[in-house]
């Protein structure tokens, strides 16, 4: 089954939004085996939406579209939707309750125009919306499926998870696709191809592909594979992947899209190890990371973000002596941070971060994007210099991933 | 002028990436007066890139492509492009002492399909990459000019910036347009729309469209305006600015997609006082919302994140009785919290969190989204309870944005 997708928005095509819906749809729907053929943002105007479903793909069965049904004045889409399929909008008294039970609970006054989110066509499946108040809608026309769903993502979500996904597989004779997916980390895109170019060069005639996705930081490694029976595919890309971590496993910390933070997760938990930190660069962004994981406060004891020198001295005991003749971006600094803070706040581990995350305070000896991490334990402490970017917010970015990676090496025994 | 935007790649297909390049080209071209008719986002084959260019609206004169330019071997964009526009690729000696030097200054091996990325279409005007290997390409045929840049947003970004808007605009007599946002907090967008739709009413006449745009915490209310003379657009749109802060002045924290912290930051500069924060639920977020701003070192001095009942009592001086009795997420621990910080970092102002994020840790009485947020100054200490949602990352960030706007009320002296 292939599928299209159009999202209606003015905000996407003036950049006002980033269309983050497409790819959570394009993951459930490969999830089903259903392949995208293309994704369309196109804008909330009656002869661009007629125009996009006019231009659907003869291939395509399904047409998800995202966005136009908000309750003010620039949303349309409705309208025109009704107009395309040959059908009216009626008020419907089910979905009028639920929309005035939606307001009643949140003890919010309810508009007429929240009353008309319930004017919705005659000719259409009716999805309702448990997280808002505008309904999916369902059509069919030439053997094909059109389904129109509020642009806001949660809503949108809970839409495909309870009513698109579970008719779509009912309905269909879905093809059987696998993906395996590795994150690698602390080495580039063209290193790693070159690495493993020889056995990469061998999978096409195996059918699999491959695919590099680097962002910062880490590049994710897909597998992939099409075809009648699962199981074969499953065999097939698994003995690959068997491979992958033969050649470079040192370098992968996960898989399937898992993010360095939930793998650690899971080892800090294994091993019943807690964990502190101590942030100057970072600025909590590496204690944001540890604590976006459910659960993490079973190993996460807490952090000191030392943005000034006072509080380096004062809650970390970094020694002044050594701020003044070092610099808060050095080894000694950044190594009494990690254990000052390991001590203060009784962790197992510790980690620390200082460094010029820029755009100023630079100098030609530490420019923008020199950071030291540290990690400390009960072996002792290690700490690395690197030299990121010109860019803050991707030096804070790689600053607490490579602080993760230092981490994942300690947990696996590598670090000392 | 109207152009449209095609991103090349399997990755946005399947879901592994998120597009967020044509959201920002979407800026750029809006800045200069050229609008988007669509963004297509499509396979990285030979057939749905030719197709792509095949369909291209007649009346876009300009089409911008990301993706598909990478060293690896499932890019091929370059050579179907050098087909469809009749040319060939040819060594460029110039690009290849480039890229032999970007490997040089970084003190990585070059490899082969490093140099190929120097093998570039003769009859296209090379646009010089200075923040990787992979160059930009301009093409003109039949009228339109179609670009191709990398994907990777950083690459396209300076591609962008140093020459592909510059000569944009050096070509052609563009119209003007103007834009104005204000953001809003605290308040959603139905009850906006209704509190100012007769006001809203009567810009269709005038010409000004008004978009809503909500995210967490936010509503972007957008007022634009088309025509020749751009000192007229902006006469017209700024009195209807005007107007607006007259309405709901006081859920106007800035303009132009300024964030909250950006705007805090101002506040804070001007005003000279400092701030920390003590962070249970957030985690760290809140620094880091507030440390993401260039300069903040001015007036952060850091931050208490205290994840355990411990780190509360042994560094911010909660009293183990009130956690005994109220629990972690009480009125009494998130003000002492928010005292205990103030004091311990010596600044004017601290701010404090304490909630439950979810999925799990809720009860009857508290459940998952509850939060209270202290402010503690100079004048007392200020605290609310607030109940957000049952997602983690989405009470996480609404957590640390009304903090953040119960700062901003305070440095506007309508807290006390």
């Amino acid at each position: 089954m292939l599928a299209e997708i159009i999202t209606i928005g003015d905000e996407i095509l003036i950049g006002q939004t980033v269309d983050t819906n497409s790819a959570w749809i394009a993951r459930e729907l490969n999830k089903i085996g259903v392949s995208l053929l293309r994704i369309r943002s196109i804008k909330d105007e009656r002869e661009s939406i007629v125009e996009a479903l006019d231009t659907v793909s003869p291939d395509a069965s399904l047409v998800l579209m995202t966005g136009g049904l908000g309750p003010t004045r620039d949303d349309i889409t409705k309208k025109v939707l009704a107009d395309y399929f040959n059908t009216e909008l009626k008020r419907d008294p089910e979905i009028l309750q639920r929309i005035e039970d939606f307001f009643i609970q949140r003890g919010r006054d309810i508009l007429e125009s929240n009353r008309m989110q319930a004017d919705l066509p005659v000719d259409a499946i009716i999805l309702p919306n448990l997280m808002g108040t505008a309904s999916g809608m369902w059509f069919e026309k030439d053997q094909k499926i059109f389904v129109s769903m509020p642009g806001v993502p949660y809503e949108m979500k809970g839409l495909m998870e309870r009513e698109v996904i579970p008719r779509i597989k009912e309905n269909n004779e879905l093809p059987s696709i696998y993906y395996r997916t590795v994150m690698t980390e602390g080495v580039g895109e063209s290193f790693l191809a070159d690495r493993i170019s020889d056995w990469e060069e061998s999978l096409t005639a195996k059918n699999i592909s491959i695919a590099y996705l680097p962002s910062p930081g880490t590049v994710k490694i897909r597998l992939g594979a099409k075809g009648e029976n699962l199981e074969d595919l499953k065999k097939k890309v698994d003995a690959e992947i068997e491979s992958l971590y033969a050649q470079i496993g040192s370098h992968i910390f996960g898989e399937n899209d898992i993010s360095q933070e939930d793998a650690i997760a899971d080892m800090l938990l294994k091993s019943r190890l807690s964990i502190s930190t101590a942030e100057s660069c970072t600025g909590g962004y590496l204690a944001h990371l540890i604590t976006s994981v459910p659960g993490s406060s079973a190993y996460f004891n807490g952090s000191v973000i030392s943005y000034s020198n006072e509080v380096k001295i004062s809650q970390l005991n970094v020694r002044p002596e050594d701020l003044e003749s070092n610099g808060a971006v050095s080894k000694e600094v950044v190594e009494q941070m990690a254990k000052g803070v390991r001590k203060k706040l009784a962790t197992d581990i510790a980690l620390a971060t200082s460094g010029i995350a820029g755009p100023d305070g630079g100098t030609e000896e530490k420019p923008v994007g020199t950071v030291w991490i540290s990690l400390a334990a009960k072996e002792g402490v290690f700490s690395k210099q690197f030299l990121f970017e010109k860019n803050r917010d991707r030096n804070i970015r790689r600053s607490a991933l490579a602080a993760l990676s230092m981490l994942r090496r300690y947990l696996d025994g590598r670090l000392f």
